[in-house]
């Protein structure tokens, strides 16, 4: 007990500290007293009281009974928020419970009687977190679960405190899962000592429902088993998986599976022994089944030898539907290529009509600006989870093809790769936050508009009352006026933004070699594998731009579903957010607008840049409202991203002037930068 | 003869490159011939009938007939044009005679009778260049007088080339005279050694009509004469330098005199012997004067004692006006601080009565872009040259009060710093030609407007004619209307956008440390004196900003001549373009147009980046009328000017943003760079 409250008031003073961001979404504090009332004791109930009574803005002394009571009605962890309380199935369906009804006080949302079920069974943060600390693709300093050098492994008073607020954070917007370490796995992961640690994290996540999951490397067998192979049918390795699997749940009991990159990107994988990606995984689902462990297979594979690397997925586990053991989840990516500012769906989605398919979403901006943009990925997941693949029928969405409306899976699940680090505000950027936030919302509720998490997420990360109060049901006109709408304007363009200065109308993947932050379509050392150089991608030529995906072409279009493949094929029907992606055109080719491609480029990229300063304009007129903090660190960073996309649509006009030999339209602001030096300086991040 | 028609085949062979700007304004060719009748002969005279021959524009076979005959009406190396040729006192005249016909062919204007006198009898280029081939403040790249190294004083067959190059553009604007060391002179100038050098370049230039001159350093009698002392009352210091000048003389016959740099910037000079400017000016004008030489005393000199360097020049030579000989002519830079791209002109001028006084312009930009902005300074100058100083009533310009008109001067003279280097294109940026063209013109005529040499220049650097052929009388209104107009348009503003976004409304000397080039009001190291940094000029603190010079200041409005000294002392009257060059002013204080201070600032520097922006505009459309090579090389010098206008538009508004604490008005853009790295990048040049 003594331990506990010591936590507490360790916690408790992080709370008080100064708007630096560390207390995300869950600012609000309460003064008004509640009782609550629930007859089960559990750690998991104790958080929810304690919730409750810090955050309660409802009427004073009022009474909150949580009711933990089997209804078929709940789907899982789902609840039932009722006018004075909440049921659920499980503790954790209290929690969540306790969680939403909270988020309506602080929001000014009504509470009403309610049944709220998760859209996806397991929603997982993926964190690509190494062992020496380092993150894969991480902009908000190292990773929160591991560290460099001696003493590693040694969990901290401060190690606890921190993962419970991660854990807390987590909870608050239903994420129920977390893969520990990067896809590109280290075998060390699985050594007894690194499960040590694997186990103190696991202790404190559970109170808050978070199952923890690895990465794993499918060589391990050899590399850390002393087996002379890693073939996934040779009866030794399937042993050693088994006894490794038991190994993890006598120490996790709730352990939730594994994550597996496997033949993919030089990984190693069933296909170095002559095997399928079904035998791999279906060898790891064996070993899990027991233990109710599942395996999420990434179906993020391409080779350097096809001409197109957006059909490779598709194409390699298509001709494996329904081989997959029932809790093997394939894992897919957004769109069909990597994680840019815009693709279509993965045509996988809806596809694969016997296979459990989960979508993979990237938290961290990996391709949008890292921790430097203002960009709101709410837009750009609602989008995808909404895109209608017509697999099942017309309203065949991304969303319900995975979220078993449709097909039936044993399991559901989706995740995101993680944008957290040791920063003090988590993210690096304070609107990256948001993004976090978005994946949790959408992971719980897939039917969600980014506009109604976006106007969630302000209130409750940037609502401070008159009285130096956070969160409130009775937002002033002021305030919603000259902040909440204008803030919330500048989120929901900002996805769109970000595609107008980085790569309009459907290009893809033009991006500096490595760093991928600023542009470099002319990047393609000598050596290098095509597909992964921007002129794989862009195709630009003096005749056109584009990539031809449709049957002149590589015929990409194929694997989607009719009406789609007719529709992105015809010029008259595709999409134009989608033109260069499906196809190459001349540059005067003419768009519904009436002008040239490649003054229609300009102008995008032109907006873009308008758009950002536009931002500027936008936060520094809403100071009145914010802290000082963290006004002038969103100040600073929406200085980089104007200058930055000034950078982007330099370099993409100067360099494909190259080809379309056109002049920029003389209404639009020249360039700034030069090509040559941007080009010298490519491979710099700031 | 040989080597004469070698050496033309050469300068030929110059003259027929690419466009890459080494021909200056001169790269009219004829194919009319034209009979050239000269009954005398002389290295002048060959030129200007070679010049007649190779850029005659005129009627085919038309004599042209040069007579050197002395007339009463024409002074000094002036000429009178008549309907048939050229006549003049001299061969010189001759010549400038025959490149104004030239001009006035190529540049379309009627060639009429009539005279043409010089305003200054030295019209002198000041060369910055150090004896090892740097040149300090040069910004195209290293001497072309000095070099580096072993050989360094060896003449070779390109020397000459470029040596004649550089005489003949001198010539066809005027310049009569090149001083070809610093003023932070080198004693090493005045050894045999080096003088055997100038004695080469003396024997080109002459051809031309210029004359050399040499910076020479103070205390030289006892750095390379082996005295004890320097001090100019000292007997055997006056023989040094009678003997020093006796052995110049004797090498160049038509030497042209000293320029010194003395008791200024911790040069040594007559103070540190206990006498005078006057003191040791006169004994240097007594050893020139049997040769008529003269002396250019420059009286740039302050000292980090007094609380206003402004004052310095005239609290320190008006007391010795009167004492100088009538070859000294006191040198006296157009501000009264340091060639800032907007100052008031300099007291000094027309006060001093007793004395001869020229103005020293700088055309190499220190302080105005370097060799990367476009800024025609003919305007600054016609700003200065017109400005009235009221010494002899009113119309007492600072042209009419240096050359002669209003006070009896034994020598008139002006000087300019010049741009020149070893750049294929002499001065870096190819804009920068037309500074150098219009230092010599204004020295010529310092009547003409800067709005008429912009477009003589224009016309003679860029005009092509649609047969290839280059200098015309007849104009396309094609090329009038979208090329001339527009550029001229740019030029014409391109300084006021300069002073826009560098410093307007009278601030003044708030660059980086060193390089002169980026902004740094905040620029003020520990232990620096305090007059080498920004906020000795600027002032800002929380009430206000400006340098208070009225009668509550340092009172330096009382060193004008009245209706000035009341005119500037008055907000009522002071013109807005020096209100914080003589006031500070509080951050409200609202201006004509009922803008407050800080708001109107803001106005400034971001109109000036507007202008730059429209500047790349206006460039890139005229790209039809514009070789490659000249296109390309402006338009990426114009990128980087566009960049550095943001720079310091962001770096002022921002750090005086700390002082004012009010915000830039919200219809204005953003800063996209943050204070804190222009802070921590100050010291670095592009």
């Amino acid at each position: 007990m003594k331990v506990l409250l010591c936590t507490f008031l360790l916690i408790q003073s992080v709370f008080l500290q100064a708007e630096d961001g560390h207390n995300l979404w869950l600012r609000a504090k309460s003064s008004s007293p509640v009782n609550v009332i629930c007859s089960k004791k559990s750690a998991t109930i104790d958080i929810a009281r304690q919730e409750l009574q810090q955050g309660w803005l409802g009427k004073a002394e009022a009474s909150v009974v949580l009711t933990v009571k089997p209804d078929k009605t709940i789907k899982g962890d789902g609840f039932k928020l009722t006018l004075n309380g909440v049921q659920a199935n499980n503790d954790l369906g209290i929690l969540y419970g306790v969680y939403e009804l909270l988020r309506r006080q602080h929001t000014g949302e009504p509470v009403k009687e309610m049944i709220c079920n998760p859209s996806y069974e397991a929603r997982v943060l993926d964190h690509w977190d190494n062992p020496d600390g380092s993150i894969e693709r991480g902009y908000a300093g190292r990773s929160i679960f591991w560290r460099k050098g001696e003493n590693s492994l040694v969990v901290t008073d401060n190690d606890k405190i921190l993962w419970k607020e991660y854990a807390r954070a987590n909870s608050s917007v239903g994420i129920n899962g977390a893969v520990l370490n990067n896809v590109n796995a280290s075998p060390l992961m699985l050594s007894k000592e690194y499960l040590g640690r694997v186990k103190a994290i696991a202790e404190i996540l559970r109170q808050y429902g978070i199952k923890t999951y690895l990465s794993i490397k499918f060589s391990s067998p050899s590399l850390i088993g002393g087996l002379k192979t890693s073939d996934p049918l040779s009866p030794e390795v399937i042993k050693w998986w088994k006894d490794k699997v038991q190994e993890i749940y006598s120490m996790i009991p709730d352990f939730g599976g594994f994550l597996v990159k496997a033949s993919s990107e030089g990984q190693p994988g069933p296909q170095d022994y002559g095997r399928t990606h079904a035998d791999g995984a279906n060898m790891m689902a064996d070993a899990l089944k027991p233990f109710g462990g599942i395996v999420m297979w990434r179906a993020f594979v391409y080779s350097p030898d096809d001409p197109d690397r957006a059909k490779q997925a598709y194409a390699e586990f298509m001709p494996l539907d329904g081989q997959f053991r029932d809790n093997v989840i394939i894992q897919v990516k957004n769109g069909p290529v990597d994680f840019q500012p815009r693709e279509p769906f993965s045509p996988l989605f809806g596809a694969m009509k016997k296979t459990s398919v989960m979508p993979e979403l990237q938290i961290t901006q990996e391709y949008l600006g890292q921790s430097i943009h203002l960009v709101f990925l709410g837009a750009m997941w609602e989008e995808c989870l909404k895109s209608d693949t017509y697999q099942d029928g017309p309203g065949s969405t991304v969303a319900r093809c995975t979220d078993g409306s449709i097909y039936a899976q044993k399991h559901t699940a989706i995740a995101g790769v993680s944008n957290i680090g040791l920063d003090t505000n988590w993210c690096g950027h304070p609107f990256a936050q948001a993004n976090w936030y978005a994946f949790g919302r959408l992971a719980w509720d897939n039917k969600l508009t980014s506009e109604q998490i976006a106007d969630e997420w302000i209130k409750l990360t940037f609502y401070e009352s008159p009285s130096g109060n956070t969160g409130s049901a009775d937002f002033s006109a002021d305030w919603t006026g000259n902040f909440l709408n204008p803030v919330k304007k500048m989120m929901l363009e900002s996805r769109e933004a970000t595609v107008n200065y980085m790569m309009p109308l459907g290009l893809h993947h033009i991006f500096a070699g490595d760093h991928h932050y600023g542009p470099g379509p002319w990047y393609a050392p000598k050596g290098l594998r095509s597909d992964w150089t921007p002129p794989y991608y862009h195709k630009a030529d003096t005749i056109g731009i584009g990539f031809d995906r449709t049957s002149t072409g590589s015929n990409a279009v194929s694997q989607y579903h009719e009406p789609l493949n007719s529709q992105f094929s015809d010029l008259k029907t595709c999409p134009e957010i989608y033109l260069l992606w499906f196809h190459h055109l001349p540059w005067d080719y003419k768009l519904q607008n009436g002008r040239t491609l490649w003054d229609e480029i300009c102008y995008h990229y032109d907006t873009g840049v308008k758009q950002v300063r536009e931002f500027q304009k936008v936060w520094d007129k809403v100071q009145p409202y914010v802290d000082q903090e963290r006004f002038a660190l969103v100040q600073r960073k929406l200085r980089s991203q104007s200058k930055n996309a000034q950078v982007w649509k330099d370099a993409c006009l100067l360099y494909f002037q190259k080809f379309s030999r056109k002049p920029i339209p003389y209404e639009l602001e020249r360039p700034v930068n030069d090509l040559n030096d941007l080009i010298k300086n490519d491979m710099r991040r700031p």
